[in-house]
């Protein structure tokens, strides 16, 4: 939303950067390890323009940083890993695939996501104590 | 990402329903309150043919009822209700919010999030315990 000022609230540039199916797909592959182009071709079976428009655009936004690497005896190539602002976009996508899991049910998560230990886990409200607030319990309103 | 069966994966089919710009900010307007057309749009300062575009995908998505009602001396008009489904998708707004007050800083939050006690919540990875797991704790791997 383009605010009287001109500004826009945060909410809404966080949708213009990552709101747009291949961009976040693209970044769930980045998060299950994929680096080079090809691994995220063949992952997604995206057309290389788009891949190519998408990785692209990623960069620009400053959630993947290239990284070159070379394999013996071929050319320099371009490999892409997270920055901290693309890690950190973590917690939505499995706020958001956990939202597709139990809102547009058809078939099996996509990723899972475990703590360190190996215990599953899920996107909660928490409260500035650490205590899990239910969902129901939590209020919106404009700041 | 279509699948080799030719299903999506949560995710992809939860962007595909949320993922635009202007599909996330009517829902933003109705999760502080907003249920009729022209508060949304006042709001939003949205065009009538877009905003009436983008409440019917929501409506058809299951996001949002209609619900009739009627002011004095006028025609019964249609007002909007956020379902359960919609409701859910709060943590999601909040968990995207939240990333874009982090690393697109530009402007002021839009929405405070806070639990019916008053403190103030944010979305965070939690385990099947309910202990908060730090973000860098947290492993994504294919399901």
């Amino acid at each position: 939303m383009t605010e009287p000022d001109g500004s826009t609230c945060s909410l809404a540039r966080a949708v213009d950067v990552v709101g747009e199916r291949w961009t976040l797909l693209v970044l769930r592959e980045a998060f299950v390890g994929a680096t080079r182009f090809s691994e995220f071709r063949a992952r997604l079976g995206i057309a290389s323009d788009v891949l190519a428009a998408r990785l692209a655009k990623l960069v620009d936004a400053g959630l993947l940083a290239r990284q070159g690497y070379r394999e013996p005896g071929q050319r320099p190539r371009d490999g892409y890993r997270l920055t901290e602002a693309g890690r950190r976009l973590n917690l939505v996508l499995c706020a958001l695939q956990q939202w597709g899991d139990e809102h547009l049910p058809r078939t099996a998560t996509g990723v899972a996501y475990r703590s360190v230990d190996g215990r599953p886990v899920r996107v909660r409200f928490v409260d500035d104590e650490g205590a899990v607030v239910p969902d129901d319990d939590v209020r919106s309103e404009p700041a």
